[in-house]
């Protein structure tokens, strides 16, 4: 394949006050690659909860005013390879990892600001140079909007279920609190490890796509605001396991009372509303619990992650609500923003 | 139900020579329980491999000449606890853990001497009186007969895979050697795990079997002496996570060839023939490859294996491929001595 | 020795209202020894702040109004053993785990309801049984008087420093928050483990203390009340590994400011008074931090903590502030109260 | 610094046969850097027992027959970097990693085709380019020559003692066994961790170095051919927890035999004689041993590693035996194969 040398892209201009719906496709030359840069095309993109609030000015106040090329996940082919490349080759199908400099191990301030759709450029682009390191091979038997589903919402649910106290085992119990991006894939990789899962969420429709993907135990949380005490009860006082706890203010002490004795309670979201008691440390001493802070997830672990996915193909479809064309973007950060989806909400970026 | 007063129970005369052929029912008093003691019934008991070399006096040349108690595994049901003990009460249905003094950790050479059938009075007896904390809940919906399964060849294999350097996680790929007691439910543990199994055996029936529990690729080793190479053709020439090894002396060297660097081979078994070229720990050296020696496992480990096993009943069944009547513990240890069967061998003690 | 016949012990009474003026020593029998017991003879014991807590009735709701024989730490001998005790005999030296039910692994309810001097009758007293499998040697070099400091403060220090996630190695950074009976045997623990330690206190005096116990860094948090910036200066703006965080509302938003990212906070202490900002939950996800709740520890954490302390004998004395007769209890708990002291208070409970 | 064009540099030339006598100064054009390499000045190179392997075409097949520029450990000075490359800057203090591939986790194939002076150049030449993702910052207080002595030796020692399975930890027992490159660093790494050492050696002379350097205790196998047993004798029939195994065929029946039931063993060598019987496997059964082959190790690692040598200075100096000249690079590896050394033989190669 020729390399094209324009590259149609998206940018949150700099003056936008309402968010997304200044988006605009603009056209920019391709780059040229650096010597172990990867040239990839863009063939699909999926939308974070993140995407928004940079829209909004809400996630950084150090990005405000800026103009942003947004979007952070996404799946491609690469087209063109550096002169130092050995690793990929044109063909190659590829996710760039959320930070594509966080290759393994804990995040640093300088992974942390190399993530993708913020201080860097994004990713809703025909055409995008990577660093070779920051690529992963997509599982075989996916297809690229499938696989641009994984950066973030996957890798964060992996990385908190896989961690260095606690790495879930079968036969562990998880609590998997609504069914937002990170928590339908945690249910889905708890399900794949053997572990055995509780889901909870405010709808009974949301709660039968669980059950459907295996979630053996639903709590809707309308029914019962006391929703710690049903998973006390399922677990027979014990508590769970592990807790992925998307949720922040407002359920973050009910989760801490989920966790058995020395179980971990992974912080993922912080959006919802309400406060917790003063005595909350206190409450993670009586537990004797693990409360550990999740941020996305390095290239190492993304290697892994497909090799789950690729060993129980079944359990691990990507929940996909809908998929918009390229030129429909403001109406699919729209449809993000209305809360109506379960699973991921895709932009096809080129045809494949 | 009242404390019977006698108990039948098999011995291994002292002056036996040829094996278990001269295995005895005896009629002793069932013990007086002390304080932290739990008298049981055994409903059920199953044979080991090493049941067999005890009888022949090829386990430990300390056991030579003296009158044994055979059996290590077995599931009951509590009658009567000692007056200390808080955690069991009548009817609840039980193992004991091989060294039932093994609690947690790294076993020591007192709780290995604690094992059961060598030089303490082992299981082949209808009421047999436990130390409380040697005991472990049995999965929910498992029968007797099944649990019996358990202890020894069930903990080896879960012992093995989720060790401290390389725990079994989703996606890993396991060697399985053969279809032995470890080797079954280390396919099983590690399906249930969300891993991908490679099995071999010498019978294409046994493989069928390997194929039905859920082993992905499968090796008659008979048509691939080089089954190491069939290993690294599967894998990509990456090698496996995780092996375990068996074999002994007769396929160490294939198994550590078999592994991917870094990777873990577990030696549980040590009965084959041949002998491996005196350069095997530079090939050790040169996988940075893990080796570690298996001894069963500990309460603890028990039960997060009833864990593993409840949250996944339909992939964790045991393999049980004949069950004798009490009276006919010849008949039992002579099939077991066949190697005509897969799975477990197992003896009703008790009348349900 | 023969077995004496009564033992002295203190109680705070059921009608106490102002703490532990009302201590008052009374006369017990000496318990019959169950099978599994052991007889102790209590030498020395040490104080703690839980043991004030629980004289104001500030402990746990339940305790109020119930007679309690105070004190949950010490160091004596053995006098005798129960008939099926293998492990202890007369003479050994020994002390009782801060819960002897907590022989490995997480607590559970039962082993925290097991702790001394609550629920359970406590250490001041001359003679107690405990169970056998609760107790451990005491470091060879140590008197009764030091080994009486270990079971609460010091074992809090191992467990936190030594966790799954992330065990002290040598050459980490350990932040410790102030000089209390936790922090310097944190202090104390992390130099000999071969780390960097950073000492925090208000008093001058008293880092003079850290700094003579191996502290490379001292900040007086009077001259410095943002404290966390000093420590990020120190660290290079990267942070520190471990912070053994034992003040609890007041403090812990600046712990969390201060551990690296991926690091750990070691949640022990929930004393200091002041409110934390409720977006602290976002600041565990932004540092990645891992918060974890320290209960004490195990049987078997203590018995790893005697080999730290025997292979690092110099850098491991306990610091005793000072030693009262056994009929000076009040004066002890006042000299606890009154928060002059660094290091511990120690009650002479029999003669040597 | 202005960049040199001309790097006089070392080469063992195609038809050697008789081992590094034909080592030969050439001079070569200092290369163009890539965008992401950096030119380093080296300043002193340290010889391993590889470098003899290798000059005696002992080493790999492979590179039989092959002209090879020797050497994997040097220290030296950053002069300039390629466009790409923000880690490092003119006048940096570095060490290249063995591998300067292998970067985080597991070694693989390619990364270990990437080490030095075998395959690829060595590093006894002035100028060399060097990926900048395999350099690391080396300890402020050491010298370039001191420095050149980390990469091979004291790496492949942190990475024995901090493994997954059984990082060591204050109080731990360590084996060293004899007084090279590994087992120096190893002795002093496990001293700074708050190990007790038992050191072995045929010479007395060794062994009081060994006691310098912090050893508790120490074995002259000559007089002690059945060193195992006074092992043993030490550790009162617990065996030790960790054995840096060094010796290979002649001494790893001894080292399992030496290690306490759970223990580690590393196998870093596998030079001395002598056959180990065919029971081995049954030997690392019974001791439930966990026998882990060492290669080096990764970029990760070395951070860690200094990391702990700058926080415990006075314990990890490493012991210099003798340093030549650039000139008397063959004086270098007759000194090395004499075996009279304890410590490292270094180059210096340029002048500081």
């Amino acid at each position: 394949m020729s390399i094209p040398q324009k590259s149609r892209q998206y940018i949150l201009p700099a003056g936008r006050k309402n968010g997304y719906k200044k988006l605009t496709i603009t056209e920019v030359e391709v780059p040229k690659l650096k010597a172990t840069e990867v040239l990839v095309k863009v063939h699909a993109a999926s939308l974070q909860y993140r995407d928004l609030m940079i829209a909004y000015e809400h996630y950084d106040p150090c990005l405000a005013g800026r103009e942003i090329v947004p979007g952070s996940d996404m799946a491609g082919e690469v087209i063109a390879v550096g002169q130092d490349v050995t690793d990929w080759k044109a063909g190659d199908r590829v996710c760039a990892n959320f930070s594509p400099a966080h290759l393994h191990g804990d995040p640093t301030p300088a992974t942390m600001a190399a993530a993708l759709g913020a201080f860097e450029p994004g990713v809703l682009t025909e055409y995008r140079a990577f660093p070779a390191a920051g690529l992963v091979r997509i599982p075989k038997h996916f297809s690229y909007q499938q696989a641009s589903t994984l950066p973030c919402a996957a890798l964060t649910a992996f990385n908190a279920l896989n961690g260095r106290a606690n790495p879930i085992k079968a036969g562990d119990t998880v609590l998997i609190l609504g069914t937002g991006g990170v928590s339908i894939f945690g249910l889905q990789f708890a399900v794949a490890s053997g572990a055995t899962v509780i889901a909870t969420s405010s709808s009974d429709e949301k709660l039968k796509i669980a059950d459907k993907l295996g979630a053996k135990h639903l709590i809707n949380y309308r029914n019962a605001p006391d929703w710690e005490e049903e998973v006390l009860k399922i677990t027979k006082d014990v508590g769970v396991d592990h807790v992925v706890e998307v949720g922040g203010r407002g359920t973050i002490y009910k989760s801490i009372k989920s966790v058995r004795i020395g179980g971990g309670v992974y912080v993922i979201g912080i959006l919802s509303k309400g406060d917790f008691p003063q005595d909350i440390f206190r409450l993670i001493l009586l537990r004797a619990a693990e409360v550990r802070g999740i941020l996305i997830g390095s290239v190492a672990q993304f290697r892994d992650m497909v090799k789950l996915i690729e060993a129980n193909p079944e359990k691990t479809t990507p929940v996909i609500d809908k998929v918009f064309k390229f030129e429909d973007g403001v109406a699919a950060f729209a449809h993000l923003e209305s809360q109506k989806h379960v699973g991921k909400v895709v932009i096809q970026v080129s045809k494949d």
